[in-house]
């Protein structure tokens, strides 16, 4: 019916590609194969039926993620011109792939207590491979499985390659014409949204010399691999554990700052400046500044995956001791914010305090809420009776938590507040008429848990006790 | 006398430095102060009774530190010929100079078991106070003490400033013409000796206003400020918490590095083709790779002096447990690659086996045996009673273990080894006749703790089961 109908009217494409996921890597993934110069791809988006919102948007002209980044919409246009992109829920659309991309969920259970303490998690793999089953009751035999999912070190190996050769043999085909590849995406929502996959390095393997190669064909046709040439890995064990390796190096580093922003505020002085100081040295430009917290779907988990996976697919017996510790540092921050907050303005309860929070969303110029750090810190100020209200330019509502979030800087600011706390690290704050503003206010607490002030706002500031910065002594 | 004479000869000089300390650090900066372009200096490097070796061998054209940068020899030439550096054990040095520059030693004393496992430390602070109170009982009034020591957090304000007034005071002098600077060097013994002090970007402090001008005033005059600009921080706390902030951020990323290392041995894949993937990433261009050990002065000791002066000088609760966290997983490296030679090679005891060890140095191309990791290597095949035998290109004599070690590579790879372990990454262990001669080796195990050997000879030398690589597992 409607992926033939779809089929027939590309019948002249050179492949099929499905995509399983539409999400954040997905949905863009897509929109950069149906945009492909290298070939002709027919693509369809396969996603739950739970997903009919996101699948009925897409087939009606609209793009289910809003972006800063005018590709976005430049390229699903372009898509819905081409008539080659086209979503669905139905899984025989897998039957018509050569190329099926993997680039659904694989979540971690984490059990925190009430100050973030992480007590214990989980790694429940049964939907991914529910996920990979339903590839593998509809694929064709010679189908190549690319799998961009962040996975536990040896899933390729032992999951996915198990699960797609059962049911291959349980349709009766051969199983020796299968290819399975694992090739890890480094998307970074945000103003380069399609550049962070189409103009970027990326690593790929195959679970043999075949799938390996296929996989390298096909990435060649969707990545300016002149320009970013591809790094091929001995084994998918190795490229699944290079990006979880990558960002257990992101966490850790996040939770060094950590404890030198509890030291600076100690010591008396300013770890935003030193950091900017060592920053000049290449070895040291990633040094982290201080910050409320660590969100986003990656960080927040990855390390836990990979500790996971070592004691569950490779039998060791010890975990990933110091990446898991990133994670419970980092995930303790955003407590740590909200006391710094009571202690330094010398509160003993939030109870009717009015609180500004501005940005949600867990990274600056970005509107994505996913495990932003800014929820437990609002929720913490709720639990305490304050009254918080929300403003983040790039997002009207947020889903977490169920509310509505205001647009409207202007207006909020024209309001009286006990706190207003700096909580994303948006453009828009770090305008000085903005920051004057906010200055100028009267009887206003000011937290800064990013380092937005500058030293000269910080410095009159202090003089009336207004203001205190995470990672900042008092000087 | 000796010093007299000395001025008299440089009387037309701008100003007269003294260097305190002639080790790594201060005969290197008496160098470069007394080939300073800018101004006409005097330098007098002062040093202990103790190391009148240097002192004499400063004095009769023997420069103290052997270097693969050609630089050194060059200027301590030219200072030679201008006849303006002359060292001394005479703390009278100090009452002409107008600038004082601090390059002494500040030793961590680390209490390990005989596994590695660092069960105490303590930072005896005596030595180094002694020190200062000997210039306290000698400068001038007006001196600028530039303090490039890598120091306790804390240490100008609440250590050298008190001792220094309290000298000043007994000998009735004012003390509020004094100044007192911060700002660290960041040297690389190695080919950019030089370099690293003279052309890299510095940070700089004072304990007061003045002390900052004055620091920068004479930092310009010897450092390529126009290339590399300086950067003032606001206080000396900020400074002293930079350098050991900036080390204990290397030594963390190394501990990371070792955690994986384990993994890839677990799960068959090699980290350091990993690594080299992830580095094409310019965010994680500083990912480090597998390795038998951390070494050297700075890395095996700041952390922990930083963690003390948290408690010791702000009266912290916690100390810095992340950060003592990497030095004591680095401590262990080399316990670790002693114990993954004995298991990969199925070796119960080490009696009587013939070890050959590549490198003792801590660093690549380098000669310098602080703190080795292969030390504790080398005495734990002493331990179990085997023959051990050591080439460096760059030691001739290894100080801590008092032995001579060989220059002869050939004559060494012409005997009969059980093991040979690649224990440094020098250039003369990765030519390829070097490589080849010792493939070719019968009935020899290669252990290479650094990475040194090229895929295409593992995957021949795996074969035979005569080749284990830390961070690499059997592929």
């Amino acid at each position: 019916m409607e992926i033939k109908k779809f089929l027939n009217k590309n019948n002249n494409c050179d492949d099929v590609v499905v995509v399983q996921g539409l999400g954040f890597v997905g949905a863009v993934m897509s929109l950069i194969v149906s945009n492909s110069t290298k070939k002709n791809f027919a693509v369809i988006g396969v996603d739950r039926k739970e997903n009919l919102e996101i699948i009925n948007n897409i087939n009606s002209g609209i793009f289910p993620i809003k972006s800063s980044d005018p590709k976005i919409e430049e390229y699903f246009q372009n898509s819905i011109n081409k008539g080659n992109f086209l979503a669905t829920h139905e899984a025989s659309a897998y039957s018509y792939a050569s190329v099926i991309i993997v680039d659904i969920n694989l979540d971690v259970q984490k059990n925190p207590d009430d100050k973030g303490n992480l007590i214990s998690y989980n790694v429940d793999l049964n939907p991914f491979k529910n996920a990979i089953k339903t590839i593998g009751q509809n694929c064709r035999e010679d189908a190549l499985i690319l799998v961009e999912t962040t996975v536990p070190p040896g899933t390729c190996i032992k999951v996915i390659k198990p699960i797609i050769e059962d049911e291959l043999r349980k349709r009766e085909l051969p199983i020796n014409k299968i290819k399975i590849g694992h090739s890890y995406e480094r998307v970074m929502p945000g103003p380069e949204y399609i550049n962070s996959i189409k103009n970027y390095y990326r690593v790929y393997s195959g679970i043999d010399e075949n799938s390996a190669i296929e996989t390298e064909k096909f990435l060649k046709t969707i990545i300016s691999t002149e320009e970013y040439p591809l790094t091929r890995l001995v084994n998918t064990n190795a490229t699944e554990m290079a990006k979880v390796l990558e960002n257990s190096y992101r966490a850790m580093n996040i939770a060094f700052a950590v404890e030198w922003s509890r030291y600076a505020e100690e010591a008396g002085v300013n770890l935003y400046e030193i950091v900017d100081a060592i920053r000049m040295r290449p070895t040291h430009s990633n040094l982290m500044y201080p910050g409320i917290g660590v969100g986003g779907y990656c960080l927040t988990k990855d390390p836990l995956l990979a500790s996971w996976a070592k004691i569950n697919h490779f039998h060791s017996k010890n975990n990933l001791e110091q990446s898991e510790k990133g994670v419970k540092i980092n995930d303790k921050m955003p407590h740590y914010a909200f006391e710094f907050m009571k202690k330094v303005f010398a509160l003993d309860s939030l109870a009717n305090k009015k609180i500004l929070l501005l940005g949600v969303s867990y990274r600056s110029d970005v509107g994505d809420t996913r495990y932003s750090p800014v929820e437990p810190f609002y929720l913490n100020c709720i639990n305490e009776n304050a009254t918080v209200d929300t403003h983040d330019p790039y997002v009207k509502y947020w889903e977490e938590i169920n509310i509505k979030v205001s647009q409207d800087l202007n207006e909020k600011l024209g309001m009286i507040w006990d706190i207003i706390v700096f909580s994303a690290a948006h453009s828009e704050y770090k305008n000085s008429k903005v920051i004057s503003k906010i200055c100028k206010m009267s009887n206003v607490k000011i937290l800064d848990t990013l380092g937005i002030l500058e030293q000269k706002d910080i410095i009159k500031l202090n003089k009336k006790n207004k203001v205190k910065v995470l990672g900042r002594g008092d000087i």
